[in-house]
């Protein structure tokens, strides 16, 4: 089946033929995704360039029954940004609303709509003195409405939360193209039921982001970045009790990192050393920041790492002596994914625990999915402060590749039936998307299930908002 | 119209005769709210034991479609766990579900029933040197489930969030009586729907949270109190800037308060005194912690008050300089609601506006007030660094308190229309309740509006759950 050509036309009139894509080369990049897992076909994509335009859309499509694929940066892990294989989905592309309306530094607040990228925000507000917390990799071409969609989290979410932390009111198009204005830039709202949270890690199944309000801080004075060496979690467990007692709300990174990602960092990205000058089991890299001083954030540091010696915790450290090393730190720890791709096929988890769990869960898991595929390498590294490790399993030295990804499902399962055991999270940051909307309602109880039935029903009774994802 | 006797005696039978009150002496307590501004009649109050009850109470009158009213702690101030007037809603006490179920020092959470009183909570965490933040005037006998029902702020919201925020997980009984069971410890997890946010903030009328997985935070090791004077809402700004710029999120209080406040607490709570020699027009009440010492503490404050000094901001200061005097100074402000009573009826707003907006506020309003009631008094005070002041207006000296409070409703619309004006929020963390339903309504969008009935619909489409609240 596919859309009718008129149809067709009627969407593209309310953007403009410059806007509405509709020849193969134009649409392609709009039909893959970072991981070339979940490609779509897609006849025609919408760009549009005001809230108006979008609401116009949703409007037409209300009429019509057709189905719109709300898209960002296109860097989402789980699908929910693609089209389906039917031909039969218009993507909506909201990187032409590209506006910083207002940043408001007495408030501590921008306005922005959604495809703003976010590394374009986190400058704009660095220009003002004031930080934008949210980091991910992707950061360069991911857009706001897109992190907001999937909640994104990242290093930051340690010390400032997720997105949804981050966001304090939001602009939303409505399936019947009705627009929601709920910009508020309150921290203390309490008139009502707190729909922005729907929206906000809905992943556009109930709503279209089209501009949000999110906080921004002050730019911490001081920050100190150190890589550390350890030799097991329960270690890396105790060394973050201690950081948090020590630098409280100062500590504004804890990521561990085991050996094999680091070594297939150091193997396979160009101009990468290890900071340390042997080899360690596991790492941490941390960070502590001072509002006050650059001084007071390097005293924070060494007194954290020396009491960490003192406990035995610790085995070597290094802290970056400049903006150049420590971006030297960052750029390891970025570049772990990447890293894994020379190393073949890789299975991979993003999964939460409670962090006392963190340990128990590395330790369980690593027998697991031995039992699953023997010789394979764990790859363990991620947010260890919230709880959420990217646990990438990579297929056993010579296997085939092919081979190896056929047990991507007898890997999940054997790594999730643990996550749930622990009370864990089997999607901590990335979200369902359609990659994990059959597991999600497969194992959430039913009354979960049914309880997000009814609020999809309740925004999108048509069913024509990113149909097929999270639920 | 009554409940037939019949249905009030199985509602009885599931909690046992000694946890049914239908006597009029033992249901009193439950029908009067502070206020005293929404009275109402019930015919049986229901004291469960157990989520098992409380699940089979929602069952039977699912059934039998009776309305149900939780009720925690019996603090809030807009009525919303107050029965209605016609005698045929059945009130559903949460007190006796008040287990601690675990506090967690790794994961930094605690465990606990809806009915567990907020100090309870704070010296438990305390014992095992944790902090849980939320801190409010009622936290002697208010109760976690209503602090989270009604997604309470209160002076720790600045640094460490509202109740919504330091809530990872719930435990809710739907209208059903099914158990929706979400305890869950994760800081991050992205399956689906934020269901949680809809039950905080719901005001029980969606479902009853039975029990809450909460965040605490390692106890600071310094925390130092000042009583700062100044000349105006916009000298607190700049202060308010500055103490962000220099204290980071080591600032974890922000208080404004006008001189007549103080002045009527010094009057008319015995044992009370002012801080400082003079008196002075505005002051900010604010607290710096620090993870690190006391001496951080007090070094950091040192350097904020020398800085506002230097920059003409303040007038005169005073440091706390023990925990009895900080708690004579919290004292002071915890105070500042009753001591109005002595001087006649008050007129009250819990109104929020972007922090930038405090000084235009607080102008505009107090000309506005002086329309409605010439001669009217201005007790200003609240938490400004979130934005949210307690405005309340006394009666001029010597007016007929009913003639006064006659004026309630236009004395709210002309300060409620420059909330609006500012981008403000007329229920800044008391919620909707029965008192400002019908302005709700009235105000807001009607999107917004049609969005929170399909939200209510969608969870209690029998429209049992504490009816007349909220929407």
């Amino acid at each position: 089946m596919t859309i009718d050509p008129a149809l067709l036309d009627r969407f593209a009139a309310i953007v403009g033929a410059a806007h509405a894509l509709r020849q193969a080369d134009d649409i392609a990049p709009y039909q893959e995704e970072p991981r070339g897992l979940f490609g779509g076909v897609t006849p025609l994509v919408l760009r549009p360039g005001s809230v108006d335009e979008v609401s116009r859309i949703m409007a037409l499509a209300s009429e019509t029954g057709t189905p719109i694929v709300p898209q960002g940066g296109n860097t989402g892990l789980v699908g929910g940004q693609m089209p389906d294989e039917n031909g039969e989905e218009i993507v909506l592309s909201l990187s032409r609303l590209n506006r910083i309306r207002e940043i408001d530094t007495s408030s501590n607040t921008a306005t922005v709509e959604a495809g703003v990228v976010l590394q374009v925000l986190q400058e704009a507000a660095a220009e003002k003195d004031r930080l934008f917390p949210l980091a991910l990799g992707s950061q360069g071409s991911c857009q706001i409405g897109g992190n907001l969609s999937s909640n994104a989290g990242g290093v930051g979410a340690l010390a400032y939360g997720t997105a949804r932390d981050l966001c304090l009111g939001v602009e939303v198009v409505l399936p019947t193209g009705e627009v929601f204005d709920d910009l508020r830039k309150l921290k203390k709202d309490n008139t009502g039921y707190d729909l922005k949270d729907l929206f906000v890690g809905g992943e556009g199944t109930l709503g279209i982001i089209t501009a949000a309000v999110v906080r921004l801080f002050p730019m911490p004075r001081g920050r100190e970045l150190a890589w550390v060496a350890l030799s097991s979690p329960e270690d890396a467990l105790a060394l973050f009790a201690m950081a948090n007692d020590r630098a409280g709300g100062g500590l504004t990174a804890f990521e561990l990192i085991e050996r094999t990602p680091l070594a297939f960092t150091l193997a396979h990205v160009p101009g990468t050393s290890d900071p340390l000058a042997e080899a360690h089991p596991w790492y941490v890299m941390l960070e502590i920041s001072s509002g006050r001083s650059a001084e007071d954030a390097r005293a924070s540091m060494e007194d954290l790492l020396t009491g960490a010696y003192e406990a035995g915790l610790v085995a070597d450290a290094a802290i970056a002596q400049n903006e150049t090393q420590a971006a030297s730190f960052r750029h390891l720890r970025e570049s772990m994914s990447e890293a894994q791709r020379p190393e073949g096929g890789s299975i991979k988890h993003d999964i939460s625990v409670p962090v006392a769990a963190i340990p128990a869960f590395i330790a369980r898991a690593g027998e697991a999915v031995q039992a699953v595929s023997p010789g394979c390498r764990v790859v363990c590294f991620g947010h260890m402060g919230d709880g959420n490790l990217h646990y990438n399993i990579s297929q056993p030295v010579g296997a085939d590749k092919r081979d190896y990804l056929a047990l991507y499902r007898p890997m999940n399962d054997a790594v999730h039936a643990i996550v749930r055991d622990l009370g864990g999270s089997f999607s901590a940051e990335h979200g369902i998307g359609r990659m994990k909307r059959d597991e999600l309602i497969a194992t959430q109880p039913a009354i979960a299930t049914d309880l997000m039935r009814r609020v999809k029903r309740a925004f999108d009774p048509a069913g024509i908002m990113n149909p097929g994802k999270v639920i």
